[in-house]
């Protein structure tokens, strides 16, 4: 099979089409664009060859895709995202972030990792197998969600909706990367998360700092708030936080031992001395997969420009995501969380939920496992890395626990591809890797089925 | 003596003059106008017929002016600043902060009350004198400074090395307002300021949050950092941070008695349910006056906008400022701050000096005291209402301490008016009795001395 027998004239319209994918903006966090790249995403697989249509949701609509098999009456549903991280902060970004700067085979762009090259390296393989084999091995599905970057908050209903239309054998969720040492990565599962913002209110208004004696200031009440969340060990403090985590399983912790470690690539990407509390190897990993976290993403509160301003600020705000392992539930949380807050005193902290999403695990049994252990190491010439799931969070348990398929987390990012940060990239042979890799997922999908 | 005998056409003049002046920004903080304002408020003081010029300091260049008096060879200096606070946030503003929009006598702009309404009032205090009565009652010297809110960094070199410029009798710091009631109200000190900003950094880049099991989160860092500061109930948990506090003296405990209370104003105009910790009347007062103070100014790190956004920050900074007592001193404190972060575990947070100033205190027997209650009282028609010290800041310090002259700190601006906050205001029925009142201090110390 030559699925890389590109001409170069064939391969420099897939990357100009890319290219121009990452050039409309879809940032759900802000609503900028994400109609358009819908629209966009629509047409572009249109003249690839397929069925396409957007389908509206209560949020963000979505772009649904078939591909009919003269093969198989199997059928893989092939989930990702078009939406993407807000660029933030700016100026930091070497190339504009949505103008999909191209040097010497990188290329630069809020989404270039972050799913929009793994959109186009699937949609490639099908054109692939429709324009050379006249039929893909298997019925394809696609979905590709405008909300993946804010929580899904309208997925679940939409699954829920739309259980005939999505019917399928198994989903692969090609939302993933790389590992740090360019072997491919398949998660069977994803940690759940909840995402909320603390808010205190004080005064109507700011006033001048001589104040601080008697009015109260938001900014220490949310510290203090914070403080009492988690301590410097790095522990969750909430009550009942914990009960829900279901303890690793010896074959979770099997899968987990025989992860190359990633502790000294991390160290340098970032440029740290070391990881939190010097943790390394096998145990940075087990951290990372197995922990529950509380993670502050946002503070703001008064005066945050340059230089020095004398301001008793009248409100302040925390950003704080949760990532949940199973069988944690986000609403059980959520409720904790309020209850912890009135307990130490902080009725005066509103929560404001941004979003959730359940955790959700598959079997290592699988045969979607199987399916795509076997295609990546034939794409990539090396043995997969399997996670029982991944340190992220996704909306997996739509797939395992509404429509009940088994389902990967997959896909063919660069590793330290900044996603969710300035200079996000991809690279042109990461991309044609990311063909090939979709391209057999389909074939041995069939085989084993 | 009718100095407000104010044609219509004079006083439309002066009103005009005084819009002009706020249109003129002179951000301090952000080196916005500053000069442009020295200039313009040069010319401005040349145009009202007295001797004026820009100096050049080490910063922000200063106003200086004269106006020898023919009756008297005393001589009152009158401090004030013509830089102001930045106008964020700007989208809270009913009008933009350096239009100066006038409805019904009130005029919106930021520096109307804070301090370019005070320096109107007595500029054109001197004016009347010289064209009314052709000679002030004694001499009078202007200094005016584009650094006060920024901490006045270069003033006490600048007065120390021209102390023979500045040789006067006594100290008027003109950068005050009326008491909430409307009563005059005069200062006999000012509390110090310590102004700095924490900052962690960490990684080189922000990072996706599942990296949170085992990457240090700066924001976090800044959290236990300030919660060791300073706990709920408002102590300031620094070892050896209230040594140096001067207990109030008798005197000064009569004196707050004396004050009119002010929390049913303050918790009215704030919109809040009470002050700290449900603090009223006299104890609401001399927690204002004598407590030295822990406020956070400012809080950023990460993600800030609108919406969730899962990152990992690389940095946090928080803008603290420590209001100060005598005999507090900037310094020590903030080897102290230094010494108790290192002994907390936060090696890792840095502390950067924005600004500092002494605290200052002149005792009630002095003549300029005396001459101030009574032109106070003379103008508002009601007795003035005497501090032992603000509770805010100033550089009083640099003329009780370095030139050991006694001063005052007073003012005209209205009460409530918003400095430093949006929608900053003045009115001109405050301008005309600021005016007023001026003109009785000049001639009061001309009486007394």
């Amino acid at each position: 099979m030559d699925v890389l027998g590109y001409t170069k004239l064939t391969l420099n319209d897939f990357i100009d089409k890319y290219r121009s994918f990452l050039r409309q903006p879809s940032i759900s966090a802000k609503n900028i664009g994400v109609n358009e790249c819908a629209l966009f995403l629509r047409d572009l697989m249109e003249d690839l060859g397929m069925y396409a249509d957007v389908v509206q949701s209560r949020g963000n609509p979505l772009v649904y895709g078939e591909v009919k098999s003269q093969e198989s009456d199997k059928t893989l549903l092939i989930y990702s995202h078009y939406d993407v991280q807000p660029p933030d902060p700016l100026n930091e970004w070497i190339y504009p972030p949505f103008e999909a700067k191209m040097v010497d085979g990188k290329i630069v762009a809020r989404g270039a990792s972050d799913a929009k090259g793994n959109i186009m390296a699937f949609l490639k393989a099908a054109e692939y197998y429709v324009k050379n084999e006249k039929s893909t091995p298997v019925n394809v599905k696609f979905l590709f969600e405008g909300e993946e970057e804010i929580g899904s908050p309208n997925l679940p209903d939409f699954v829920e909706a739309h259980k005939d239309l999505l019917k399928a054998d198994a989903v692969v969720c090609w939302d993933g990367g790389l590992h740090p040492s360019n072997r491919p990565a398949i998660c069977l599962g994803v940690k759940g998360i909840l995402y909320v913002e603390l808010k205190c209110k004080t005064a109507k208004i700011d006033v001048h700092s001589s104040y601080a004696p008697i009015v109260a200031n938001p900014a220490w009440r949310l510290v203090w708030a914070l403080n009492s969340i988690k301590s410097p060990d790095g522990r969750i403090k909430i009550e009942g936080w914990y009960d829900d985590v279901r303890p690793i399983t010896l074959e979770e912790a099997k899968l987990i031992s025989e992860l190359p470690p990633e502790d000294e690539e991390i160290v340098k990407e970032l440029g740290i001395r070391e990881l939190l509390g010097g943790v390394k190897g096998v145990n940075a990993l087990r951290k990372l997969i197995c922990e529950p976290t509380a993670n502050i993403a946002g503070l703001k509160s008064g005066y945050i420009e340059e230089g020095s301003k004398t301001v008793l600020p009248c409100e302040a705000t925390a950003k704080l995501d949760f990532r949940l392992i199973v069988d944690q539930k986000p609403d059980r949380l959520l409720d904790l969380l309020r209850k912890h807050l009135n307990a130490e005193g902080f009725r005066d902290i509103e929560i404001v939920k941004l979003g959730s999403l359940l955790p959700s695990k598959t079997p290592p049994s699988a045969s979607i496992v199987k399916a795509s252990s076997y295609a990546a190491e034939e794409a990539y010439k090396v043995k997969p890395i399997l996670y029982p799931n991944a340190a992220g969070s996704g909306p997996d348990y739509v797939f395992t626990g509404i429509l009940y398929l088994e389902s990967v987390w997959t896909g063919c990012a660069p590793p330290f591809s900044k996603a969710h940060a300035p200079n996000e990239f991809n690279t042109v042979d990461h991309l044609i890797k990311g063909v090939l890799y979709a391209t057999n997922i389909l074939r041995e999908f069939k085989v084993l089925n």
